[in-house]
C-alpha cells in the first residue's frame, strides 16, 4: 500500500475518510468530521481555497486574490487529523475502493467528492479563448487584466471603431455572476477611472449583459428580477433579455440578430461537473452532475458521497432540487461529515449503525449585488432591494469569509471602494502587451478638460 | 508627426518632455514639472508603479502585488499635463531627437531616462531559470510560488535526500534584498508554517546566504554588517561570507567548494541597467549605467537626462557615487524635473536660461530589515539595530508608500504578521505540479504532534 500522495499513514488501521475537493463542501466535511480518531485527507488541485462569491471582485479590481483566498492547511491548521495534499485526482475506481491521484491509487473506507464544477461553453469549448469564465483565482486575474488593457488600449486607439469596440464589453448570463460583473464593470467606466484618462472618454463605454430567459436572476424571486434590472439600468447596463449568444469570435458576439464588434467578452452563462464524476459509471444529469440518493451517496456505494455542484441531489424537504450555491455545498458537507462521524462512534462503541437520514437543504435566501452600493435579496423569504439589501450583502458576505484576517482585508476593501469610488488592485499582472491598430495619418486631440 | 504612441498632440505647439519609466525617478521627475504649460508622457512597460524596497515582501508573502503598486495613472489623476501610455522604449535616437516607441518614433524636446535595472548574472545567463530574481511584481510571485511549492513537495516526498534539498533554501548576494528575503524566509519555516504540516518538520528547513564579499550589507557601515549577521544568526540562517556561487543548476548550487544540493535558489547578487542605455552611443559603466555630467544630462545633449539606476552619476557634494537606491532615483528625478521647469519658465518669460547648479545627493541614511521584527539602520550617521531601528524602518517606508490605501494595506498586513507570525498571501498561483520522486516502496509516518 502507497498512499504517499496523501501522506496518509499506511501502516495505520485508522479508519480512512478521503476528501475531493477544498472548497465550500469539502472544508465543511472535514470541520464536521471534527476530532475523530481517523486519517483525513483532503485532497485539490489547489493550495487555497477561494470565497467564490466574491471573485467577481477580483476580476473588477476591487479585491486581491489573497483577501478571498485560505491556504487550505492554514484553514486545518489545529485540527490535527487532516491531512493536506496538493494534487489532482483523475478517477474513481469504485470496485477497488480508490482513487487515483497523480496517478497513484489511494485507498479510501469512505469517499466524498466536492470537486465543483467548471464554465462550460454548450459544446463551443473554441469560445473560451474570446469569452474567458470565471471560476478560479486565475480567471479572476484574466478578466481584470484584460478589462484594464481594454481601456489602455482604447486611449492609444487612433481609429474610432476599434476604440469603439474596446469600449465595449459583452456579459454572457444574467444570472448572478453576470449581473455582478456587469454592474462592477459600468461603474469602473462611469465613476472610479475617467478622471485617468486624457484621450479617451471611459463613460462612453457600453456595458452590454445577454439573458437568454426572459429575467435576469432566473433563481429568484420575480420581483427580484426587476429590482436587479432597474439597478443596472440607472448604473447604464444594457440588458438584453431573450438573447443568446449564438457565436463568438475574437472580433465580436452574434446576440440574436445583432452582431455586436467587441473585444471584452465575458462568460457568466453556463456550468459543467467536475468531470471526475464520469468515472464513477453511474447516473448523471445534463450537466455532467452525479445524481445522488437520499443521503447523497453514490446509488450502490453507501460509502462514497458527492455535494456541492458536482452533485445533482434532491431536498428531503420539499423534493426540490439543491441549488448549485455555496450553501448547498456548505450544507450537504456538514451532513455527510456528521453521518460518517457517527458512523465511525458507532463502529467504535460496538453499537448498531444508526439510520441514515435524508438530506434536507435549509434556503436561508439569495442576493446579488449591483454595482456599488446596491443588491438584491430574498432572506427568508423577504424580498429586499437598494442599499439596505447591499448592507445586508456585505454582512452577510464578511460573515462567510473563512478567516479574520480575510474579513478584515475585505471589509475595509469595500469601504475604500464605497467612500471614493476607487479600486485598488488596478495592476495589469502577466502579458501586456496591446494589440492597436495605429494608421499612420492620424493625430488625436485631448478630449476636453473637465 | 505620429505620436500617436504617447497619446501627445501632435498638433500642439506645447514643448514635449518624455519620461521613460514610471518608477521612483520617472514619478518624482513628472511630480516636480508641476503644473507647467507643456505637454509631458510617461512611458513604462507596466501600468503601475512598484513600491521596489518592499518587493520582497511580496515574494515572501506577507504582503499583496497591490499592496505595494499603484497603477501610474492614478498617481496622475490630477496632474492634468501628464499622459501616461503602457508600451516598451526600444531604443533613442539623440540625433533625431526621437525615441521609438514600439517602433514608432515619438519626438522630444526633454528627454528624461528613468528605466531602471534588472538583475545580471554576471555572463551566466543560463542560470536565471534555476535562480529568479527579484525586480518586478511577476518576479515575486514567481519567487513565492517556488517558495510555498517546496513546502509542499517537502511534505509529499519520501526520499530523505529529495525532502532534504526542498527544505534548503540558498538566497546568492548579501546586501539588503539578500539579507531581507533570508531573514524572512527562515521566519517563515520556523514560525508561520510549521503547524501547517503534518509530516516534513519545516523548523529542520536550512537558509543559506551567500556573499562574495568578507561582509554583509557592504553599501552600510561596518557596524551594521555586523549586527544584520547577528540577527540572521539568531533567525538561524546560515551565512557564508567570501563565497561566491560559481555554478548554478536545476539540482543545486556551487558555493566555493561545496556543492549544496538544493531546488530553491534565489538571485540577489547583480545588477545590470536597462539596456536603453546603450542605444545613446555614450560612455557607459561596466554595469551598462550610462556616465552622466554633473547636471544628470547626456554628455554633449543638455536636453537628455538619465536619473536613478539607469545613471552612473557623481554627487557634487563629495564627488562620491549616488547609489542606486529609491532615495537616489527620486532626489534625481525631482532635481531633473525642476531644472526643466526652471528653463521652460525662462524660455516662456524671455529670460536668460538659469546656469544649471549639478545635482547633490543627500544620503538619509540606509536601512535593511532582518525577519519580522529586526533590522539595521544607519541614519544621519546614527547607527541603530534590533527592534527599534525596525520600527524606524516600518515607518519610513510606510511614509513613502505611494497612496493612502497602500499605507493602511501595509500597516495593517505588517501588524499582523508582527502579531500572529501569519502570512496571508500563501497562495499558489499559475502552475503548481509538483515534480516528487515517489519511491514505491517506501511510507511515511506523521511527525511525533507537538
Amino acid at each position: 500500500m502507497r498512499d504517499v500522495v496523501l501522506m496518509l499513514d499506511s501502516t495505520s488501521n485508522k479508519p480512512r475518510i478521503v476528501i475531493v475537493g477544498g472548497g465550500f463542501g469539502g472544508v465543511a466535511t472535514a470541520k464536521a468530521l471534527g476530532d475523530i480518531d481517523a486519517e483525513i485527507g483532503i485532497v485539490d488541485k489547489r493550495n487555497y481555497n477561494v470565497f467564490q462569491p466574491l471573485l467577481y471582485q477580483v476580476a473588477t479590481a476591487a479585491l486581491n486574490p489573497s483577501d478571498i483566498a485560505t491556504p487550505i492547511r492554514r484553514i486545518f491548521r489545529h485540527q490535527k487529523n487532516v491531512n493536506v495534499a496538493l494534487g489532482e485526482v483523475e478517477r474513481v475506481a469504485l470496485d477497488e475502493q480508490q482513487v487515483y491521484v497523480e496517478g497513484e491509487p489511494v485507498h479510501y473506507d469512505y469517499l466524498v467528492l466536492a470537486a465543483g464544477c467548471n464554465h462550460a461553453y454548450f459544446g463551443h469549448e473554441e469560445w473560451e479563448e474570446f469569452a474567458p469564465g470565471l471560476k478560479t483565482i486565475e480567471d479572476g486575474s484574466e478578466i481584470r487584466r484584460r478589462m484594464l488593457l481594454a481601456f489602455e488600449a482604447a486611449e492609444l486607439e487612433t481609429d474610432p471603431e476599434a476604440c469603439r469596440s474596446c469600449l465595449t464589453f459583452v456579459v454572457v448570463g444574467g444570472g448572478p455572476t453576470g449581473c455582478e460583473l456587469a454592474g462592477a464593470l459600468s461603474e469602473i467606466a462611469h465613476k472610479s477611472i475617467p478622471e485617468d484618462f486624457r484621450h479617451v472618454d471611459t463613460t462612453t463605454a457600453r456595458v452590454i449583459l445577454l439573458e437568454g430567459g426572459d429575467r435576469l436572476l432566473p433563481s429568484m424571486p420575480e420581483k427580484c428580477s426587476r429590482d436587479a434590472l432597474k439597478h443596472l439600468e440607472e448604473l447604464k447596463v444594457e440588458v438584453r433579455l431573450k438573447t443568446y449568444a449564438s457565436d463568438v469570435r475574437k472580433d465580436g458576439v452574434q446576440a440574436g440578430d445583432e452582431f455586436i464588434p467587441t473585444k471584452n467578452i465575458l462568460w457568466a452563462a453556463g456550468v459543467a461537473a467536475s468531470p471526475l464524476g464520469k468515472s464513477l459509471g453511474v447516473e448523471l444529469d445534463k450537466a455532467g452532475r452525479v445524481v445522488v440518493e437520499p443521503d447523497l451517496s453514490v446509488p450502490g456505494h453507501p460509502n462514497v458521497f458527492v455535494i456541492g455542484d458536482q452533485a445533482a441531489a434532491q431536498s428531503a424537504k420539499n423534493g426540490q432540487p439543491v441549488p448549485g450555491v455555496a450553501q448547498g455545498a456548505m450544507q450537504g458537507g456538514t451532513y455527510v461529515g456528521r453521518l460518517i462521524r457517527a458512523e465511525l462512534q458507532a463502529k467504535e462503541a460496538g453499537h448498531q449503525q444508526p439510520n441514515r437520514k435524508a438530506f434536507s437543504y435549509f434556503d436561508k435566501g439569495n442576493m446579488a449585488t449591483i454595482g456599488r452600493s446596491k443588491a438584491v435579496a430574498d432572506i427568508f423569504g423577504i424580498k429586499i432591494k437598494g442599499f439596505i439589501a447591499w448592507l445586508a450583502w456585505a454582512g452577510i458576505h464578511i460573515l462567510f469569509l473563512i478567516n479574520f484576517r480575510n474579513k478584515v482585508a475585505v471589509f475595509m476593501n469595500w469601504t475604500w471602494t464605497y467612500l471614493f469610488s476607487d479600486r485598488g488592485a488596478r495592476l495589469i499582472l502577466g502579458n501586456n502587451r496591446i494589440d492597436v491598430k495605429r494608421p499612420p495619418d492620424m493625430t488625436r486631440k485631448a478630449k476636453p478638460k473637465g
